[in-house]
Protein backbone atom coordinates (compact mmCIF):
# COMPACT_ATOMS: atom_id res chain seq x y z
CA UNK A 1 0.00 0.00 0.00
CA UNK A 2 1.51 3.04 -0.72
CA UNK A 3 1.78 6.14 1.59
CA UNK A 4 -0.35 8.67 1.23
CA UNK A 5 0.75 12.01 0.27
CA UNK A 6 2.50 14.17 3.36
CA UNK A 7 0.19 16.95 3.07
CA UNK A 8 -3.59 14.92 3.11
CA UNK A 9 -2.00 13.38 6.21
CA UNK A 10 -3.31 15.26 9.73
CA UNK A 11 -0.94 16.77 11.61
CA UNK A 12 -2.56 15.49 14.74
CA UNK A 13 -2.36 12.30 13.27
CA UNK A 14 1.85 12.88 12.99
CA UNK A 15 1.93 14.00 15.97
CA UNK A 16 0.24 10.82 17.86
CA UNK A 17 2.84 8.45 16.48
CA UNK A 18 5.45 10.05 18.58
CA UNK A 19 3.55 9.18 21.54
CA UNK A 20 2.50 5.42 19.84
CA UNK A 21 6.20 5.38 19.49
CA UNK A 22 7.02 6.43 23.00
CA UNK A 23 4.58 3.82 24.74
CA UNK A 24 5.75 1.22 22.44
CA UNK A 25 9.36 1.37 23.44
CA UNK A 26 7.99 2.01 27.00
CA UNK A 27 6.39 -1.85 26.23
CA UNK A 28 9.08 -2.99 24.48
CA UNK A 29 11.19 -2.52 27.61
CA UNK A 30 8.78 -4.49 29.84
CA UNK A 31 8.80 -7.54 27.61
CA UNK A 32 5.92 -7.12 25.68
CA UNK A 33 6.00 -9.17 22.27
CA UNK A 34 2.31 -7.75 20.96
CA UNK A 35 0.07 -5.06 21.99
CA UNK A 36 -3.45 -4.82 20.21
CA UNK A 37 -4.52 -1.23 19.11
CA UNK A 38 -6.75 -0.84 22.67
CA UNK A 39 -4.12 -1.49 24.65
CA UNK A 40 -1.54 1.20 22.52
CA UNK A 41 -4.48 3.59 22.31
CA UNK A 42 -5.07 3.55 26.27
CA UNK A 43 -1.58 3.97 26.93
CA UNK A 44 -1.85 7.58 25.12
CA UNK A 45 -5.27 8.45 26.62
CA UNK A 46 -7.02 7.94 23.16
CA UNK A 47 -9.52 4.64 21.60
CA UNK A 48 -8.61 1.92 19.45
CA UNK A 49 -10.24 3.36 16.50
CA UNK A 50 -8.46 6.09 16.66
CA UNK A 51 -4.85 3.93 16.47
CA UNK A 52 -6.23 2.23 13.56
CA UNK A 53 -6.82 5.20 11.71
CA UNK A 54 -3.75 6.91 12.27
CA UNK A 55 -2.16 4.26 10.95
CA UNK A 56 -4.05 3.79 8.46
CA UNK A 57 -2.76 6.37 6.88
CA UNK A 58 0.57 4.82 6.22
CA UNK A 59 -0.29 1.57 5.71
CA UNK A 60 -1.79 -2.14 7.35
CA UNK A 61 0.80 -3.14 9.89
CA UNK A 62 -2.02 -5.56 12.62
CA UNK A 63 -2.21 -9.36 12.36
CA UNK A 64 -5.46 -10.83 12.42
CA UNK A 65 -5.40 -12.58 16.11
CA UNK A 66 -2.71 -10.91 17.34
CA UNK A 67 -2.49 -7.13 17.47
CA UNK A 68 0.91 -5.36 16.48
CA UNK A 69 4.26 -6.88 16.99
CA UNK A 70 5.81 -4.51 19.16
CA UNK A 71 9.52 -4.68 17.93
CA UNK A 72 8.14 -4.56 14.41
CA UNK A 73 5.35 -1.49 14.49
CA UNK A 74 8.41 0.21 16.44
CA UNK A 75 10.45 0.05 13.19
CA UNK A 76 7.26 0.72 11.05
CA UNK A 77 6.70 3.93 13.04
CA UNK A 78 10.15 5.11 12.81
CA UNK A 79 10.42 4.49 9.18
CA UNK A 80 7.53 7.00 8.77
CA UNK A 81 9.00 9.20 11.19
CA UNK A 82 12.29 9.02 9.24
CA UNK A 83 14.27 8.31 12.10
CA UNK A 84 15.38 5.04 11.10
CA UNK A 85 18.20 6.89 9.88
CA UNK A 86 20.57 9.04 12.60
CA UNK A 87 20.17 12.66 11.67
CA UNK A 88 23.06 14.84 12.78
CA UNK A 89 21.78 18.04 14.40
CA UNK A 90 22.97 21.56 15.37
CA UNK A 91 23.00 23.88 17.65
CA UNK A 92 22.70 27.38 17.00
CA UNK A 93 22.94 29.25 20.05
CA UNK A 94 25.13 28.72 22.67
CA UNK A 95 23.36 30.27 25.75
CA UNK A 96 21.68 28.22 28.82
CA UNK A 97 19.47 26.39 26.73
CA UNK A 98 21.56 25.53 23.76
CA UNK A 99 23.52 23.91 26.67
CA UNK A 100 20.47 22.64 28.50
CA UNK A 101 19.63 20.41 24.92
CA UNK A 102 23.56 19.88 24.80
CA UNK A 103 23.59 18.15 27.42
CA UNK A 104 20.76 15.76 27.42
CA UNK A 105 21.38 12.12 26.51
CA UNK A 106 18.17 11.28 24.86
CA UNK A 107 18.15 12.22 21.40
CA UNK A 108 20.67 9.79 19.85
CA UNK A 109 18.59 6.74 20.71
CA UNK A 110 15.15 8.75 18.91
CA UNK A 111 17.90 9.07 15.82
CA UNK A 112 19.12 12.63 16.65
CA UNK A 113 22.67 13.09 16.65
CA UNK A 114 24.06 16.86 18.08
CA UNK A 115 27.02 17.37 16.13
CA UNK A 116 28.03 20.87 16.32
CA UNK A 117 26.98 24.28 18.14
CA UNK A 118 27.28 27.90 17.02
CA UNK A 119 27.46 31.38 18.57
CA UNK A 120 28.08 34.53 17.19
CA UNK A 121 29.63 35.88 20.97
CA UNK A 122 33.26 35.71 20.42
CA UNK A 123 33.70 35.41 24.12
CA UNK A 124 31.47 31.88 23.71
CA UNK A 125 33.60 30.35 20.51
CA UNK A 126 36.21 27.99 21.14
CA UNK A 127 34.63 26.71 24.73
CA UNK A 128 34.15 23.04 25.28
CA UNK A 129 30.18 22.04 25.47
CA UNK A 130 30.69 18.25 26.56
CA UNK A 131 32.22 16.98 23.47
CA UNK A 132 31.67 19.86 21.08
CA UNK A 133 33.21 23.32 20.68
CA UNK A 134 31.35 26.08 20.23
CA UNK A 135 31.78 27.15 16.88
CA UNK A 136 32.11 30.85 15.09
CA UNK A 137 28.90 31.47 12.78
CA UNK A 138 31.37 31.82 9.90
CA UNK A 139 32.18 27.80 9.97
CA UNK A 140 28.52 26.99 9.45
CA UNK A 141 28.73 27.04 5.76
CA UNK A 142 31.58 24.44 6.10
CA UNK A 143 30.53 22.33 8.55
CA UNK A 144 27.04 21.77 7.67
CA UNK A 145 28.41 20.37 4.42
CA UNK A 146 31.57 18.55 5.81
CA UNK A 147 29.02 16.94 8.82
CA UNK A 148 25.82 16.05 6.56
CA UNK A 149 24.06 18.29 9.00
CA UNK A 150 20.40 18.23 7.81
CA UNK A 151 18.48 19.41 11.34
CA UNK A 152 18.97 23.12 13.47
CA UNK A 153 17.68 23.52 17.13
CA UNK A 154 17.49 27.38 16.40
CA UNK A 155 18.22 28.63 20.72
CA UNK A 156 18.57 32.35 19.61
CA UNK A 157 16.94 35.13 21.05
CA UNK A 158 14.25 36.89 19.69
CA UNK A 159 15.83 39.56 18.24
CA UNK A 160 18.62 37.51 16.05
CA UNK A 161 16.07 34.84 15.43
CA UNK A 162 15.63 35.52 11.69
CA UNK A 163 18.92 36.77 11.24
CA UNK A 164 20.22 33.13 12.31
CA UNK A 165 17.05 31.30 10.38
CA UNK A 166 18.40 32.88 7.15
CA UNK A 167 21.99 31.85 7.61
CA UNK A 168 21.00 28.50 8.44
CA UNK A 169 18.72 28.15 5.15
CA UNK A 170 21.74 29.30 3.47
CA UNK A 171 23.85 26.52 4.59
CA UNK A 172 21.20 24.11 3.46
CA UNK A 173 19.47 23.30 6.63
CA UNK A 174 15.94 21.77 5.94
CA UNK A 175 14.62 21.70 8.98
CA UNK A 176 14.68 24.27 11.74
CA UNK A 177 13.17 23.94 15.87
CA UNK A 178 12.31 27.17 17.19
CA UNK A 179 12.98 27.78 20.80
CA UNK A 180 12.72 31.68 20.14
CA UNK A 181 9.95 33.23 21.30
CA UNK A 182 8.73 34.89 18.14
CA UNK A 183 7.89 33.21 14.59
CA UNK A 184 10.65 32.56 11.83
CA UNK A 185 9.89 32.81 8.25
CA UNK A 186 11.75 30.22 6.27
CA UNK A 187 11.31 28.79 2.49
CA UNK A 188 8.37 25.85 1.44
CA UNK A 189 11.79 23.46 1.15
CA UNK A 190 12.89 24.23 4.84
CA UNK A 191 10.18 21.94 7.47
CA UNK A 192 10.10 24.37 11.09
CA UNK A 193 8.60 24.06 13.90
CA UNK A 194 7.72 26.13 17.16
CA UNK A 195 8.55 25.15 20.30
CA UNK A 196 7.74 28.03 22.78
CA UNK A 197 7.66 27.49 26.67
CA UNK A 198 5.03 30.69 27.17
CA UNK A 199 2.99 29.60 24.27
CA UNK A 200 2.50 26.15 25.93
CA UNK A 201 2.24 27.69 29.65
CA UNK A 202 -0.58 30.06 27.90
CA UNK A 203 -2.18 26.66 26.81
CA UNK A 204 -2.29 26.05 30.77
CA UNK A 205 -3.44 28.81 32.12
CA UNK A 206 -6.07 29.05 29.80
CA UNK A 207 -7.65 25.69 31.24
CA UNK A 208 -7.10 26.49 34.66
CA UNK A 209 -9.00 30.12 34.23
CA UNK A 210 -12.01 28.22 31.95
CA UNK A 211 -11.65 25.63 34.82
CA UNK A 212 -12.64 28.94 37.63
CA UNK A 213 -14.65 30.42 35.06
CA UNK A 214 -17.16 27.46 34.92
CA UNK A 215 -16.97 26.96 38.06
CA UNK A 216 -17.71 30.43 39.06
CA UNK A 217 -20.50 29.98 36.84
CA UNK A 218 -21.96 27.02 38.66
CA UNK A 219 -21.89 25.07 35.34
CA UNK B 1 -22.14 37.67 24.57
CA UNK B 2 -21.60 34.72 26.73
CA UNK B 3 -18.24 32.25 26.09
CA UNK B 4 -18.32 29.10 24.86
CA UNK B 5 -17.52 26.63 27.38
CA UNK B 6 -13.50 25.54 27.33
CA UNK B 7 -14.41 21.92 26.20
CA UNK B 8 -16.44 23.43 22.74
CA UNK B 9 -13.45 25.67 21.96
CA UNK B 10 -10.92 23.43 19.64
CA UNK B 11 -7.31 23.07 21.06
CA UNK B 12 -6.04 24.54 17.76
CA UNK B 13 -7.72 27.87 18.30
CA UNK B 14 -6.43 28.68 21.93
CA UNK B 15 -3.11 27.66 20.02
CA UNK B 16 -3.68 30.13 17.78
CA UNK B 17 -4.60 32.91 20.48
CA UNK B 18 -1.11 32.43 21.66
CA UNK B 19 1.02 33.26 18.35
CA UNK B 20 -1.88 36.16 17.50
CA UNK B 21 -0.92 37.50 21.03
CA UNK B 22 2.63 37.76 19.90
CA UNK B 23 2.30 39.00 17.13
CA UNK B 24 0.06 42.33 18.21
CA UNK B 25 2.74 42.80 20.72
CA UNK B 26 5.35 42.91 17.88
CA UNK B 27 2.84 45.11 15.66
CA UNK B 28 2.71 47.28 19.45
CA UNK B 29 6.16 47.65 19.39
CA UNK B 30 6.11 48.62 16.45
CA UNK B 31 3.79 51.85 16.88
CA UNK B 32 0.62 50.11 15.31
CA UNK B 33 -2.67 51.46 16.58
CA UNK B 34 -4.85 49.11 14.58
CA UNK B 35 -4.88 45.72 12.92
CA UNK B 36 -6.92 44.21 10.16
CA UNK B 37 -7.83 40.61 10.44
CA UNK B 38 -6.54 39.72 7.42
CA UNK B 39 -2.74 41.89 8.29
CA UNK B 40 -3.21 39.46 11.92
CA UNK B 41 -3.62 36.52 9.95
CA UNK B 42 -0.62 36.69 7.58
CA UNK B 43 1.50 37.67 10.39
CA UNK B 44 0.86 34.19 11.72
CA UNK B 45 0.50 32.08 8.10
CA UNK B 46 -3.11 32.02 8.07
CA UNK B 47 -6.01 34.11 7.05
CA UNK B 48 -8.91 36.89 8.02
CA UNK B 49 -11.27 34.15 8.16
CA UNK B 50 -9.40 32.23 10.40
CA UNK B 51 -8.97 34.34 12.90
CA UNK B 52 -12.31 35.98 12.74
CA UNK B 53 -13.71 32.26 13.40
CA UNK B 54 -10.93 32.17 16.17
CA UNK B 55 -11.56 35.28 18.25
CA UNK B 56 -15.74 34.78 17.98
CA UNK B 57 -15.37 31.63 20.25
CA UNK B 58 -14.92 34.18 22.70
CA UNK B 59 -17.08 37.33 22.14
CA UNK B 60 -16.94 40.13 19.47
CA UNK B 61 -13.52 42.26 19.58
CA UNK B 62 -13.65 44.13 15.80
CA UNK B 63 -14.85 47.36 15.34
CA UNK B 64 -16.47 47.94 12.03
CA UNK B 65 -14.38 50.16 9.34
CA UNK B 66 -11.18 50.05 11.96
CA UNK B 67 -10.90 46.69 12.58
CA UNK B 68 -8.63 45.70 16.04
CA UNK B 69 -7.33 48.08 18.00
CA UNK B 70 -4.17 46.46 18.93
CA UNK B 71 -3.99 47.72 22.74
CA UNK B 72 -7.63 46.59 23.00
CA UNK B 73 -7.06 42.93 21.85
CA UNK B 74 -3.65 42.42 23.66
CA UNK B 75 -5.81 43.30 26.41
CA UNK B 76 -8.47 40.79 25.54
CA UNK B 77 -6.51 37.67 24.78
CA UNK B 78 -4.30 38.15 27.37
CA UNK B 79 -8.02 38.07 29.78
CA UNK B 80 -9.06 35.19 27.83
CA UNK B 81 -5.64 33.29 28.40
CA UNK B 82 -5.85 34.31 31.91
CA UNK B 83 -2.59 36.13 31.73
CA UNK B 84 -4.10 39.68 32.49
CA UNK B 85 -2.91 37.93 35.85
CA UNK B 86 0.45 36.64 37.13
CA UNK B 87 0.89 33.02 37.95
CA UNK B 88 3.52 32.05 40.28
CA UNK B 89 5.22 29.17 39.24
CA UNK B 90 7.89 26.59 40.48
CA UNK B 91 10.46 24.50 38.82
CA UNK B 92 10.72 20.79 39.90
CA UNK B 93 13.71 19.44 38.75
CA UNK B 94 17.34 21.85 38.86
CA UNK B 95 19.07 19.74 36.28
CA UNK B 96 20.44 21.92 33.35
CA UNK B 97 16.97 22.33 31.38
CA UNK B 98 15.58 23.40 35.07
CA UNK B 99 18.51 26.01 35.30
CA UNK B 100 17.90 27.32 31.77
CA UNK B 101 13.77 28.07 32.24
CA UNK B 102 14.85 29.54 35.40
CA UNK B 103 17.94 32.02 33.67
CA UNK B 104 15.05 32.80 31.01
CA UNK B 105 13.56 36.25 31.86
CA UNK B 106 10.78 36.29 29.07
CA UNK B 107 8.37 34.41 31.66
CA UNK B 108 7.20 37.23 33.79
CA UNK B 109 6.12 39.88 31.25
CA UNK B 110 3.87 36.70 29.26
CA UNK B 111 2.46 36.52 33.14
CA UNK B 112 4.55 33.86 34.38
CA UNK B 113 6.60 34.68 37.54
CA UNK B 114 9.29 31.74 38.80
CA UNK B 115 8.86 31.49 42.63
CA UNK B 116 10.72 28.24 43.43
CA UNK B 117 13.26 25.55 42.93
CA UNK B 118 13.24 21.67 44.25
CA UNK B 119 15.11 19.02 43.38
CA UNK B 120 15.11 15.45 45.55
CA UNK B 121 19.12 15.76 45.06
CA UNK B 122 20.79 16.70 48.85
CA UNK B 123 23.75 17.84 46.51
CA UNK B 124 21.76 20.43 44.94
CA UNK B 125 19.67 21.59 47.51
CA UNK B 126 21.00 24.97 48.94
CA UNK B 127 21.82 26.05 46.00
CA UNK B 128 21.58 29.19 44.77
CA UNK B 129 19.78 29.32 40.96
CA UNK B 130 19.72 32.95 39.90
CA UNK B 131 17.56 34.72 42.83
CA UNK B 132 16.58 31.06 44.29
CA UNK B 133 17.68 28.20 46.32
CA UNK B 134 16.67 24.87 45.54
CA UNK B 135 13.88 23.58 48.14
CA UNK B 136 13.72 19.52 49.11
CA UNK B 137 10.88 18.34 47.92
CA UNK B 138 9.77 17.95 51.88
CA UNK B 139 9.07 21.56 51.64
CA UNK B 140 6.58 21.62 48.18
CA UNK B 141 3.47 21.82 50.17
CA UNK B 142 4.37 24.31 52.54
CA UNK B 143 5.91 26.41 49.81
CA UNK B 144 2.76 25.92 47.38
CA UNK B 145 0.44 27.46 49.77
CA UNK B 146 2.26 30.10 51.20
CA UNK B 147 3.32 31.43 47.42
CA UNK B 148 0.20 30.49 45.98
CA UNK B 149 1.83 28.76 43.13
CA UNK B 150 -0.34 27.41 40.40
CA UNK B 151 1.70 25.99 37.84
CA UNK B 152 4.64 23.53 37.94
CA UNK B 153 7.60 23.06 35.27
CA UNK B 154 8.54 19.34 35.47
CA UNK B 155 12.01 18.99 34.36
CA UNK B 156 13.30 16.06 36.37
CA UNK B 157 13.93 12.66 34.78
CA UNK B 158 11.36 10.44 32.96
CA UNK B 159 11.92 8.19 35.63
CA UNK B 160 10.32 10.26 38.25
CA UNK B 161 7.90 12.41 36.45
CA UNK B 162 5.22 10.56 37.24
CA UNK B 163 6.49 10.48 41.49
CA UNK B 164 7.09 14.01 41.03
CA UNK B 165 3.61 14.65 39.45
CA UNK B 166 2.14 12.97 42.16
CA UNK B 167 3.70 14.99 44.88
CA UNK B 168 2.61 18.13 42.68
CA UNK B 169 -0.76 17.02 42.72
CA UNK B 170 -0.93 16.50 46.50
CA UNK B 171 0.35 19.91 46.50
CA UNK B 172 -1.98 21.23 44.92
CA UNK B 173 -0.91 22.26 41.71
CA UNK B 174 -3.62 23.07 38.95
CA UNK B 175 -1.17 22.86 35.96
CA UNK B 176 1.94 20.89 35.12
CA UNK B 177 4.22 21.62 31.87
CA UNK B 178 5.93 18.15 31.36
CA UNK B 179 9.12 18.32 29.94
CA UNK B 180 10.00 14.56 30.40
CA UNK B 181 10.03 12.53 27.92
CA UNK B 182 7.29 10.68 28.98
CA UNK B 183 3.42 11.09 30.01
CA UNK B 184 2.27 11.47 33.25
CA UNK B 185 -1.38 10.59 35.09
CA UNK B 186 -2.94 13.39 36.67
CA UNK B 187 -6.51 14.43 38.16
CA UNK B 188 -8.80 15.41 35.56
CA UNK B 189 -8.78 18.87 37.85
CA UNK B 190 -5.24 19.26 36.78
CA UNK B 191 -4.18 20.73 33.74
CA UNK B 192 -1.34 19.27 32.07
CA UNK B 193 0.34 19.55 29.25
CA UNK B 194 3.46 18.04 27.86
CA UNK B 195 6.86 19.70 25.18
CA UNK B 196 8.94 16.72 24.30
CA UNK B 197 11.79 18.02 22.31
CA UNK B 198 12.60 14.59 20.41
CA UNK B 199 8.50 14.63 19.77
CA UNK B 200 8.99 17.69 18.01
CA UNK B 201 12.34 16.52 15.85
CA UNK B 202 10.25 13.66 14.60
CA UNK B 203 7.81 15.93 13.16
CA UNK B 204 10.75 18.16 11.30
CA UNK B 205 12.36 14.30 10.22
CA UNK B 206 8.63 13.09 8.82
CA UNK B 207 8.31 16.06 6.86
CA UNK B 208 11.59 16.09 5.90
CA UNK B 209 10.90 12.77 4.86
CA UNK B 210 8.36 13.54 2.37
CA UNK B 211 9.83 16.46 2.06
CA UNK B 212 8.71 17.50 -1.73
CA UNK B 213 5.20 16.78 -0.34
CA UNK B 214 5.17 19.01 2.33
CA UNK B 215 4.32 22.51 3.14
CA UNK B 216 6.25 24.66 5.54
CA UNK B 217 3.91 25.04 8.41
CA UNK B 218 4.80 27.39 10.62
CA UNK B 219 3.85 25.23 14.05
Amino acid sequence: MEPSRADAIPNPAVRRLSLYLRQLEAFRQHGRITISSRQLGQSVGSTDAQVRKDLAYFGQFGHPGIGYRVEELIAQVRRILGTDRTWNVLVAGAGNLGRALLAYRGFERKGFRLVAVFDSDPAKVGRKQGALTVQPMGELVATVRRDAIDLALLTVPASAAQEVTDCLVMAGIRGILNFAPVSIVAPRTVAVASLDVAVQLEQLSFQMNFARATRTAGA
